[in-house]
């Protein structure tokens, strides 16, 4: 009652919500993997349940971006329709099925003088989330963070303001109709961007902040935050070919990592061809993009050995294009190839095609990335492709998760020791 | 000799250093265990045999300290004398004999298609320190870095400046002896501020940054990086006596959680007595406490119970005493109990002496702490005692490590993919 008392008489701010979904977090945590399976059953019927009303809310998103101007690549990833609903519902089941981090026990062992210690697995407690104008991030690290027992804190782009009030909304009913406090899942979009700085400094309310979204969004919430941060994305990607490199892995790997999806953040910008092999690999590996509609940006030497090259600048070398676009260079040795990467590299993936041992073995040693890959292609580093379920991000930093994240890298640990008097002598 | 002269030729800022430190970590990185053992004792080798050099440059640390009256304790802590100097090598030489956390598979496995994952262990990069007026940590921190193949960057406290100087030159010299870039020991000290502030914003050149030292230089820090940091230390213990806790259990482990060592951070700060056991345990263990010289903080409940206690106010539950005092207070329930440390605690460890096992449980699972202990000093929490061998500092926080820390903490991971020619569909 008197929690009730309180919260009528609280004014509403962003930290005030920061602080209800920390007390959530207390109710999460001890929730069994079997309660947290159904409550993400019960979202995901509600989601069904309530998809005409998300539609519509949805369409007023549209109606604003279409008049705001925002682009129609923008517009397509903010559009929800019944089948798009649906797919948020079986996200969230599948979610659901993920085996349960939380209780996990790491390590452990006895103590000379007998205390049993033991490091398991509990919930951070208070994950937030910054992200761009897309609804469905908003059910999956919802629903991710429920199952792995955190409350959440989300802040969407503006551009989905009515569709993300209406998502949250019905996420929040299902929780409490399932007797689970609907703080556990919080937005502070409606402060807007207050919502954010109050999530980049809460410093004590919460745990770790996840950005997904543009390199700028990343950068931006990295330097300003106070609070744990998980940088995911940006993904210059290089993908290495040997003077060994057969010619059909060259070409199929090249033409898979470029062409298969351009718009992800695994999808490889730079092919660097090392000058042995030049004459061999270029013009029929070029060919091969051109032929799946890929611009090729190259360095003088490419654009003497294939056609239509587009000359490559030193921009070419730094950016993430996420389009059928790619910059190939030749290169005179691979220190030169492992030196452009060492430069111009996010750090994300980077691929060599080779068939010399020794060349393998110095590329996965020297280059310093979350994933190095020998003789396949980019687009594996993906959370599904290695066999985690989830797509809770890809971590381009070095801290607490390097490379694709599962369930797992959204908990913390804690010891827990169990003795008889004992004391420290 | 060419090092030399770049030196010379390149304008001597912090950034220019991280730089050189961020050149020395891919070396660092590919020494084999046997080099780096080398190392060590090489540096061990090159503290003793210019001990006198180490404790004139001391001298001058500590006549600069005594004119500006810094105060017996922190003199102490600044102090070098022969003994103290063969004590870093003995550290430096307990370090070397660590395993080696660099290349250790952590898991992997096969992908459905052949590719071969591995995630294995690889040092950081650089690792910064910031810390206060104890050489012996200059010492402890770059041979820590070393042993797990990282490059670190120091900053230590002004008051150790002429130590310190001398410290990093005798270990800078033992590497380049040995083969290995002297780079790989950076000291921004001679920078002051600008050192320090280097070190926070030096985004792409730091991978962590560790502050040890007082709670304010680590709320500094933590506030003030934009690179990832690892917080550590501060300790605001306490030990909860339960209805059912024996006497003597109840007597021995606060007065050693205490009074054992009580400047350090696992040493406890409040005691909380549950009413129905106040009246037996509150004056044997106040005069228990009293009797190893510790002065007891009382609320009301307790002074009636026990004599010469000082009243406690608010104050009193937030502070980290670190001294010879202890708070305690009489609690009604073991939730009121709980209460109390989810607002007063900084989240280091956490005991409580009970024989019931619902309560033993229920404090393990619900005390969000880095570690709980149930019978058993607080004392305990340390990494020698958990079998790290290193004294790598005690995190605090929940992100990438929690509790004491270990080698394998000050190294992050990446991913090993090894295909023959694979592409995804």
């Amino acid at each position: 009652m008197s929690t009730v008392d309180v919260q009528e008489v609280a004014i509403d701010t962003p930290q005030e919500r920061l602080r209800l979904a920390k007390d959530a977090a207390r109710v999460t945590a001890r929730l069994t993997s079997g309660e947290k399976t159904d409550a993400l059953h019960a979202i995901a019927d509600a989601l069904l349940e309530h998809s005409d009303e998300i539609i519509a809310a949805n369409a007023d998103d549209l109606a604003r971006g279409e008049r705001d101007g925002i682009g129609a690549g923008l517009l397509d990833r903010l559009r929800l329709d019944a089948r798009r609903v649906a797919g948020l519902a079986d996200a969230v089941r599948e979610i659901a099925a993920l085996p349960d981090p939380v209780g996990q026990v790491v390590r452990g062992h006895r103590m000379p003088n007998g205390v049993d210690l033991q490091q398991v697995r509990v919930p951070f407690g208070v994950v937030g989330a910054i992200y761009e104008a897309r609804p469905n991030v908003t059910v999956d690290i919802a629903a991710i963070a429920l199952r792995s027992g955190n409350a959440v804190v989300l802040r969407g782009g503006s551009a989905a303001l009515s569709s993300n009030t209406v998502l949250v909304g019905v996420m929040r009913d299902a929780l409490e109709a399932r007797g689970i406090s609907p703080d556990a899942i919080q937005s502070v979009d409606a402060f807007g961007r207050d919502g954010a700085k109050a999530l980049m400094h809460g410093r004590g309310l919460v745990d770790v902040l996840v950005p997904r979204g543009s390199a700028g969004l990343i950068e931006t919430v990295v330097t300003e935050s106070t609070v744990p941060v998980i940088e995911t994305g940006a993904g210059n990607v290089h993908v290495v070919l040997d003077s060994s490199a057969p010619d059909d892995w060259a070409r199929d790997i090249v033409v898979n990592a470029k062409a298969q999806r351009p718009s992800v953040c695994n999808a490889a910008e730079t092919v660097l061809v090392l000058r042995d092999a030049a004459e061999r690999l270029v013009a029929p590996v070029a060919a091969a993009l051109q032929g799946q509609g890929v611009t090729v940006h190259g360095d003088e030497a490419v654009a003497r050995l294939a056609s239509d090259v587009v000359p490559a600048t030193e921009d070419d070398w730094a950016t993430e294009y996420l389009s059928l676009d790619i910059a190939m260079r030749v290169v005179d040795t691979l220190d030169d190839a492992i030196d452009h990467i060492r430069r111009y590299s996010t750090g994300h993936t980077e691929a060599i095609v080779t068939t010399d041992v020794r060349n393998a073995d110095r590329f996965l040693a020297e280059v310093d990335s979350a994933v190095v890959l020998v003789n396949a292609s980019t687009r594996f580093t993906d959370g599904g492709e290695f066999g985690f379920g989830a797509e809770v991000g890809i971590s381009t930093q070095k801290l607490h998760a390097r490379g694709p994240m599962g369930l797992p890298e959204l908990t913390s640990t804690k010891w827990l020791g169990r003795g008889a008097g004992q004391v420290r002598v």
